[in-house]
């Protein structure tokens, strides 16, 4: 993520409005504390400065200013750049935005030439264009976490294509499964996350610079040239809907969300899985904390924050779609509201993608803890259902109902399907015989489920190969 | 959107469960309540039929079952298909679900073969093929109407693409538009809602069917031949992701909930150009409504209601995406929750684009009232701003004061800017001289502001060509 | 909860709008589907009947009517309520809300006299006075609910005042706590939801009854008469507030989404504690499911949907609060949103309250399973270092270190902390002697937490009493 | 609101974790960045200190710790309570958070004893006890913050009970009202805010200090002293509950985002009013903002703020449940994540509330506007309708329709109701003569509305002075 800047603001009591003489009197303290955004939109600088040196090189081109008082604003937004990056840049509240502070030191640096850079464009069309460059680069980002992310998945599952553990319904044991395989389950829903943020990255990419306030502009400026010059496909269609619309936040928002719904999954299954009555999987030292008062605790904090943290994407969702519920058209001051959310969600997402990386990658498996929570589970009464209809051509259902008798028999005598005596089998169907032994054992049923996207070994090493094809080597989508 | 299915479902005491005969006791009265889904899964019925279909016959396709028992199943599955279409099918909330439903009735229509039905699926795969088809329906009919949503708005914006209003920002005249334009806004984001669900659909399209309860199946089932009989591109390449997840559900309700906040946005301008106030525009009769004890009124209802509805709409996101978090693999009962939220949030979201397409079709705009509305608002300020700079080099900022002092004076006159003298004009600015008159005029800044995606009517009657073919005759993407 | 009517809707076209003749031309079809509320709202037929009967009642009292109009509306409004109980009520969509239905009817069984009910009222007051009353039901009933559910808690919690089970922070073993103790947590937070649920009806009772369209009525009415007939405190101080806010509604969505998340996490509780993993609790037969595919499986579905019923509730608060967002006064139509999501959280919430309590009265608790994971956890880890800190005056947090060391050593043995040898206590800290083998049992660890509200037995009889007291035999506050 | 902490936070790599050497390595860098709370928590030093220095007080008082030791720990906080107010405090991320923060302080400052302070606590009870105390204090400030805006609604209201302006219903002209009676509606919102408030103080008021990890403690505290010397009402009754829930946090999540949607309404009209279009309120120079490229442009930036924030506070309700939903008891990390939305929907709400108030406070109204608009909507249609029913004992459905079509006539004619001929009147109902004037007059209309609660002016001025006393004078409740 683009990092916070970490230069203060300035507090100043604002002497001289933006909007000159037509106000008798000043702000009211409040208004000072509700109205400016720089506290939080400063983080939009190097977007600001890019647009305003794209904007000043087409005005040039267009024959708009002349190429003298282009290169005086070029070079007055370098040393802009260059002030802020070194923390000399002072922000200022009574300056309201980024836009104006940016602006304002500009004329102290370059005098009049500063006053022409805001030709034919406005604040309005000014700050969606720096949202969709900071969002456009959010989504770049967060792509990158979540390959990291994808590649321990991966990883780990190459390692763990024939450790057998018992697949869950409802959190009960189902049918055994490789852990390989559950894991490459998330790796197929990160892909989906990232196939989600970039088509969100494709709809966002047109440029909405130059729409101005909301009307267009009477200057003949080149809105294609500046789309080209920052990486747009093209110029908005539509200056309205240019400096009016944020669906671009509400997308990022809700992709971000369902991508920390996706993570709160994995979260949740690391805390169930490090428990001493899971034992599945051990986190590493890194990845572990301990208790101020119980010394024997060992707490899998980062994935109880990640699972928590889902909370506050969503969040953002709610408060963005909130936001622009029932606002008339073209821009109100209620859009100021977009950033933060957006910001969080973004910040967010992104450390509990890094997080879930960290956790994935450096933890141990426990395939002992995970044979034998399999074999006490009965997950192959499927299995012996499976066969009554293969070899004795016995419907389904009605093998099911054998099969259960006999599960409710092995638990009376608590011990494994494997370990009832053939009579008791028999009894229960007269076409069991001594091959049903083979079919009950948990690697007979994991190497049987060789369907396509199946749990057997052969498979799982199959869809390894595929997912570090489809998701490391190649685009993600 | 699919109709909900009439007939209603019969409430009976379950006297044979599905599971068999482990459990010595039957379920409770709440447990009747609250498990069964059958009141709003039987929606899925034509969904679950043609699945079912499709795998039966890969079945006989793969040798898993006899072609008889496949022709019998199919015959056994158009019944029901009849059967329920013409009302006759008896649900029943003893079977739980509308699988459950079907096989039923197909084993009473056909007997032993219909145990075989279930081969190589469970109902984790079923129920997520039968909602993917399900969303996958949804998708198209709301491009559809969506489609014809933008064809209203068009329409309008050919008729009015010279009709000059108020463009607001802060709902504060800011600059004159056209109407045209402004409808064309919308336009610009009902396409990108399209775009989204497109998005949404094709991420969605990869078949669960055959990953069976999770883990895949030792039967030498064809998923590819079921994925391509029920026109899904691929099946899905993990069986537990294909069991485990629903973010089709939640990227489906997160782009209703972006498309109903466009629509609010719409209705809360109907609201606020047929009141009194504004008279921009009148509804027809047939979307106006009175009140039963002021026999003045005529509301805009049908506008509150989609304003309003947008809360539904988001509501079932949050809904959808609480009960996804934390959710451990593979299947939970949990995940039951996900049909409601959905179909609400599909039917809400048709019904509202339904409602705002019959509104926009139909409206009457009143080009006086925004006429007077433009001219009262002193909307050319910035026009007057502009030709300072232009014309006289005047850095813009100075040009705004001067421009905002020649404001201050004319609401003190309580004339427009056109209405001042030459002298006062002269006297806030040197430069200033009989030209300005033609450039104050609400025509000419509207006929200025050419730039592309502007609000000249050269321009606007472009996007409306554009908009027609990109929306109407083009695949809306 | 109130039930649902039974009785269908009719769907006629419309004939004769409620607002005659000033409009021109019928609604549009898609009117006729977006406007009515009949199909959600004759949900309130009692509540608007009730409202009714007091508020001509008033009338009469006052002079208004005639006591024969009074006397025919009185027993119109019965006949009617008869026919609505009995099924017999045809409801049309037509006549749009209950409120035109039962008044059509009245006019077609006592003619003209009917026309004089709606004197000195409007469907806007009146429709907000059927909320509260509905409202006020569904926390009278809720509160009925929750009171089983404590008593259910109440209960177990008597039964294991004295069983020993993990407790667990970040579901890590922690603490030895008892069964009833934890059980007892609940009981606490689903008491404060009854208070929320008494706040919420103190709160909202006041009557709207009389506020009319929005402005008072220039009929003598007294509103302090039908409030105190109806069962308010007062009526409603200000007409505009009255009719114009939905805050009651708002605030039952909260209290019904917090108790949900209660429940949620009871609920996951169970699904843990029923797993092979923990096998703390057993659920009885009636609440627990099998698979159709899987012959062993015993599924907690009723707390899995519990868990995942949190959702739709939360997302009826965000419904309703989106529609309630930037709505200017008085009553907009929006406000008809109001009420599906309302119904659906109360009647959600009603069911998961049910089901949880019918689960927990019903479960079998398996302190055998609980006492082998207390035992495998170093849960007394805190009571050695407490045991440093008090007999030997070590600060607490070297006490800390000390112990877990000895936790150390212990996992590296495989035992507990009571089976390390002396040698190795002592080697750890001098000061650790014979005594703290007393110290280090799980007995031990719980009897000594006698801090009020602590886990001791002796504290948990108490808290069994007291909360019986509060809870039961008292008011729940 | 309790103020941010201005001092920094230092950013050191961990060298010695809290939990001492069961962990062979340090935590991971993303850990670091995940993990720590100091960043938002050390918001509740204030909390933290006086909590410790109850603890301390009661442990001396109980004979657990020496008087000596208390006093060294009661100096040692007071120290560091002026380190922090001063800024010289050190904030370290490696200690994690506030309470690590000041207690490795405390350590620094009188070494031995505070080890001592944390005997019969942990960090799980200190910080449900700074969270519970934090909350309980920004109840008190929102309270007095909402008194100051009703404060400001009924000054107007007692300036404008006599002036007229037009009653809206769906945002078209339903009623004449006066401006008074308008505002105060709000009064009465904001007083059921303030009692949602209150109520939500009395619930969380018990004190969780002593509950410890989760189990008690077996140290003889006394948890009744301080819940006492803390303001608690009670110490909270069970020691699993006191740490493990957050509904009060909840709780006042939806308080505040109940009142955040009453502001955003009371936004949305201001900046109606505000509009060229109603011009019903002119807001003062303090809180109205310019454009920088539109000179003309008075913009309600602040109310549009308001009505956007609304957003981020039901944000904050969803995040906050997000979290909540699924998590086994006791203490999980997740709970980190109840803070920052907490915060910030507190802040955001104390913000919206001041700019409100102060919005209110100054704005000037346009009574001749609101007389113009209230002339041209047909107002008194419904005073018309009453007085055939009143006069002539026409049914009020009858003389509904009578009056709709005069009121079609006059809009045919371009006039009021009171401009139609008397033979035009009689045309429409034979009972109407002379005396029908003085009823449609927009006056009469007002005056004549004396019911409980109406808009009468005689009714409005008791409106006034009932409200002061209840809300400025009383307790609000």
């Amino acid at each position: 993520m683009t990092d916070h800047t970490p230069a203060p603001v300035e507090t100043e009591s604002r002497t001289n409005a933006l909007w000159g003489g037509r106000f008798a009197s000043g702000p009211a303290e409040v208004m000072e504390r509700i109205n400016p955004s720089i506290d939080f939109d400063r983080r939009l600088w190097r977007e600001d400065i890019l647009g305003s040196k794209a904007h000043a090189e087409m005005l040039v081109a267009q024959g708009i200013i002349s190429a003298e008082d282009g290169a005086a604003i070029a070079q007055g937004l370098d040393d802009i750049w260059g002030e802020i990056e070194s923390g000399q840049f002072k922000f200022s509240r009574a300056l309201e935005d980024i836009h104006m502070n940016v602006e304002s030191r500009l004329r102290e640096l370059i005098n009049e030439p500063a006053g022409r850079l805001h030709t034919g464009r406005s604040r309005n069309d000014q700050v969606a264009l720096d949202m969709k460059l900071w969002t456009r680069g959010a989504i770049d980002d967060l792509e990158v976490e979540l390959k990291a992310l994808q590649a321990a998945l991966i990883g780990q599952a190459e390692q763990h294509t024939d450790t057998v553990m018992p697949g869950f319904t409802h959190l009960q044991v189902a049918q055994p499964v490789t852990f390989g395989h559950h894991l490459l389950a998330y790796t197929e829903m990160f892909g989906r996350d990232r196939s989600r943020l970039a088509d969100a990255r494709k709809r966002l990419n047109e440029s909405p610079l130059g729409a101005a306030a909301l009307a267009g502009t009477p200057y003949p400026i080149d809105r294609h040239r500046t789309a080209s010059a920052l990486g747009f496909d093209r110029p908005a269609a539509n200056s309205l809907d240019a400096v009016s619309d944020r669906d671009f936040a509400l997308e990022l928002a809700a992709a971000a969300g369902i991508c920390a719904t996706h993570l709160s999954r994995l979260a949740e299954e690391l805390v169930l899985w490090t428990t001493q009555q899971f034992r599945f999987v051990r986190l590493s030292d890194a990845f572990s904390t301990g208790s101020s008062i119980m010394p024997q605790k060992r707490n899998a904090d980062a994935a109880e924050l990640v699972r928590g943290k889902a909370g506050r994407v969503l969040g953002a969702f709610t408060a963005l779609a909130v936001v622009m519920k029932g606002l008339p058209l073209a821009y109100g001051k209620d859009m100021q509201e977009d950033k933060e959310p957006l910001f969080d969600a973004v910040d967010t997402l992104g450390l509990c993608i890094a997080a879930t990386a960290g956790m994935i990658a450096d933890m141990q498996a426990n395939p002992a803890a995970m044979r034998q929570a399999v074999e006490a589970g009965f997950p192959t009464a499927t299995d012996l259902a499976d066969w009554l209809v293969r070899e004795a051509g016995v419907p389904f259902r009605d093998a099911h109902h054998v099969s259960g008798s006999l599960v409710k028999q092995a638990e009376t005598r608590g011990c494994g399907l494997a370990d009832l005596p053939l009579d008791v089998m028999k009894a229960a169907h007269p076409a069991l015989d001594e091959r049903i032994y083979a079919v009950v054992s948990v690697e007979a049923s994991v190497n049987a489920r060789t369907s396509f996207g199946g749990t057997a070994p052969v498979r799982v090493r199959e869809q390894v190969a595929a997912a570090r094809q489809r998701f490391l080597d190649g685009d993600g989508s």
